[in-house]
Order: C-alpha cells, then sequence, then structure tokens
C-alpha cells in the first residue's frame, strides 16, 4: 500500500502589531487546528512585517515548498495594507481591480461611503479567484498556491470555513494525549525507547501545571489510527511503570 | 546628527505543538515587548518544526539578517527536545557537555534522579555561554548571537529578565495609539495623508470592537518622541474632522 501523500501548508502572519507584541495572534492557532483536521499540515509558519519586500521575499520561499500558502492580514482599506500589491509583485502580476469583488463592495456600501480607500479592498493580482467572506464583504483571494486572508480573527474563521471545501487534503494527523503526574525528566528515558518503537508515530512531551502538581502531557500523532492505539498504549505502560497512573485522554 | 542604529532581532519559535494548534504561543508577544523595550526590535519571527534540518536552515537563514536571534523551546530532557544539537550543527560546532551547566543539575536534583535524559540539558554547542534559569536550574545558552531559551512562558520569562541587560539595544521604538469609533475606510484617505507627512513614524491601522461598536485603533510608532508626538496630533485632528472624538492613550 503507497503511504498516503502528505499535504503541507505555510501560514504567514502579516502585522507590525504582532511583531511588536501589541496583538497576541490568535489566527495560527486556529487555522492549524482546522486545516489539520482537513488534512493539512502546516510545517511552518512566519510573522513578518507589513513591508512589501518581506512580504515578497516570504511568499516566494514558502510557495515553492509547500502545498498551500495561508496570508493573514493587510488586506484592509489603510495605507498600510499592502498584502494584495506585494503578492502581486511575488507573482509577477499586475495589480487589477476585481469586477465582483467591486459590485460586493458596492453592495456593502452606500455610493457616497465607498471612497478609493475601500474601492482598494477590490484590488488583487490579475486572475485572482474570490474567497467569499460571509461577515464584511470584502472578500480574500486566491492566487496560484497562495490564500490571502484577513487579519481579524472573527472575519478570518468565517471565511476559512467556506474554503476548506475547496481544499485537497491528506489523511488527516490524528492526536492523543497521555496525561501523567510525573515529570518529564522522571520518564524521559523510556519515552524515547517507545518513540523508537513506533517510527510512523510522532511523539511530543510537553510539561503542565494543574492544581499546583506538575505533570507532562505526552502527545502522538499519526495519520495512522492503529499505529496510534499502539503508540499509546506503550506510553500508558511506561508511566505506570514508574508508579504514575496514566490518563489516556479520548 | 547621524540616525541611531535600529538593532534587530529575530525569535524562532520551535515546537510541533505550536504548528498543530495544540499549543497558542505566548513567547513572541513577551519577547517582542520586552525587547522593544530594550531597543531591539523583533523584525521576523518563525514557527518551526522539532526537526534539525528545519532548526538548521531557520537558524542559519536568520543569524545573518538580524543582530541577535532568540530561539524559544526544545531544550528539556525528551527525546523531541532537539535544539541544543541543531544550533550546534548550524555553527558547526561539536556539541558538548557544559561542566557549569552539569554542576547547576547536580545542585537541583538527587544523584538517583540525575539520569541520562536530565544531563543532555547540559549538552551545548561548544564555546555556549550559559544564561541563567532562575526557576528550574537547567540553564539556556548563547553562541554567537544565538540566545536559547526554554518554551515554558513562567520560566522563559524569568530568564529574560536577567539577559535584558547584557544585551546592547538601540533607542527603544515608542509607541501611541489613538482610539476612535469610526470604520478604518472612513478614515484611511486622511490616514494615508498623516503617513505621508510623517515618513519617520509608522503608523498602523487595526479595527476593533468595544461595548458592540466598531472603532480603530490608530497605532503610531516611532524611536523619536517629538515626532511621534506630532503625528499623534495630526491623527487626532483628522478623526475630530469626520466628526469623531478621538481618545488619546497616554
Amino acid at each position: 500500500m503507497p503511504e498516503p501523500k502528505v499535504v503541507t501548508a505555510c501560514v504567514l502572519l502579516i502585522g507590525d502589531e504582532i511583531l511588536s507584541g501589541r496583538t497576541q495572534d490568535a489566527n495560527l492557532a486556529f487555522l492549524a487546528q482546522a486545516l489539520g483536521q482537513a488534512g493539512i499540515r502546516v510545517v511552518e509558519a512566519r510573522v513578518i512585517p507589513d513591508r512589501e519586500d518581506a512580504i515578497v521575499r516570504a511568499v516566494n520561499a514558502c510557495r515553492s515548498q509547500v502545498d498551500y500558502v495561508f496570508t493573514t492580514g493587510g488586506i484592509g482599506p489603510t495605507h498600510d495594507d499592502i498584502t494584495a500589491a506585494a503578492i502581486a509583485r511575488a507573482f509577477g502580476l499586475p495589480l487589477h481591480r476585481h469586477a465582483e469583488a467591486m459590485r460586493r463592495l458596492q453592495r456593502q456600501y452606500d455610493p457616497a461611503d465607498l471612497n478609493p480607500a475601500r474601492l482598494r479592498m477590490a484590488d488583487m493580482p490579475l486572475g485572482a479567484e474570490l474567497i467569499d467572506n460571509p461577515v464584511s464583504q470584502a472578500p480574500g483571494f486566491r492566487i496560484g498556491n497562495v490564500f490571502v486572508l484577513p487579519g481579524v480573527p472573527r472575519i478570518l474563521q468565517a471565511m476559512v470555513g467556506g474554503l476548506l471545501a475547496r481544499l485537497e487534503g491528506g489523511r488527516p494527523l490524528l492526536t492523543r494525549t497521555v496525561a501523567a503526574f510525573a515529570t518529564e525528566g522522571s520518564i524521559a528515558e523510556a519515552l524515547a525507547t517507545v518513540q523508537a518503537h513506533h517510527p510512523e508515530v510522532s511523539i511530543g512531551s510537553y510539561p503542565f501545571v494543574r492544581d499546583n502538581r506538575l505533570g507532562t502531557a505526552l502527545v502522538a500523532r499519526s495519520t495512522d489510527p492503529l499505529r496510534l492505539d499502539a503508540a499509546v498504549t506503550d506510553i500508558a505502560i511506561i508511566v505506570r511503570a514508574i508508579g504514575v497512573e496514566p490518563v489516556v485522554e479520548p
């Protein structure tokens, strides 16, 4: 049986406000989970400033390496919204006012309010396909394998819902967690042995504090449910072997 | 008067758990704010998986481009903690058990508990300098312009406090915000004019919802307090010109 294809993605978070620490990004975690469930694995993310050369460089570095690139931010009406122009330059395409995007803006705004700044939200690389925005009409777009989304989490989340059905994913990555009130160091050697016995399962170890007690979450990930179960069983066994009751999360 | 030097940094967040969406990163926002106050500007961040080749590639891509690189994650005792080995490979240096790091682990653990897995936390590239860990002893390290920190936010934050005094920063980037209950599109054109008049000030526009009302935060950033004040005054004037009372945050 051939190995199922792993479908990969890179997420580019565009915005000075994330790099300055003013805004806590929430889009990466959302996209990673939503894409993961659709069988698309986020293998890298970058946070880049509102600078055209930085966006061009990151888009071109990533789009040849992965199946899909998702960008967030920089598609509003203000002068610092330069994502569309930067993506056009990255693809060597002219920036062009998209007729259907303009019609949607015309439906959303009174003619007096549809000023040149708002009309810029219809400017996209020539040949771009719209991504529907059920919240505020101003659409995102796809060009090549790059999907351009807004930065406002509520709007991004609404747009991704409609988008996922159109993307081809691989087998979703399944995750199961064994929690143990044990320190990482007390279980690390046995865990390395379990990892070596289950090379098709990726096992991660993450310390936590709960009810003032130190614990470790042992997280197994695989596209194969049977191999995942086998690794989870072995993890539970090594936890019990050091005298701790494992909690296998469903 | 010569322009003050801008001191730049790149942050590398290492960990499959961030790329899968399991863990919401909090370290970038903390580092960006702490470094910003010390006059060090984060100009890029990347989230990369627990894979040696990915870490080597990202470290070598970033360390030649910026003054400082900060990594978070992957320096614990388990098999998925591979940051130290990857950094050694990125620098072409042997991985080496650091004598003083080992002494600190010996002070922290009973001899019976200081197993091979925990001793791995003393393995660093040859020539690394320790970064003190006031919480759990296991130190981070510096090699060249790369600073290797843990992923657990509480420990990272304690370590950064002691570290900042040793770093040379530039002039801190100052930030002031004008909040307005106005949509971005209603103010975008006038704001672009203000930005054009104040090229040394970077002005960003960020929509928000407060008390069920749409608003826009207009954020001005500069290393020069006088230029910053001048831009903030102009921003307040254009907000008032559309009949909205600006709230200038202190």
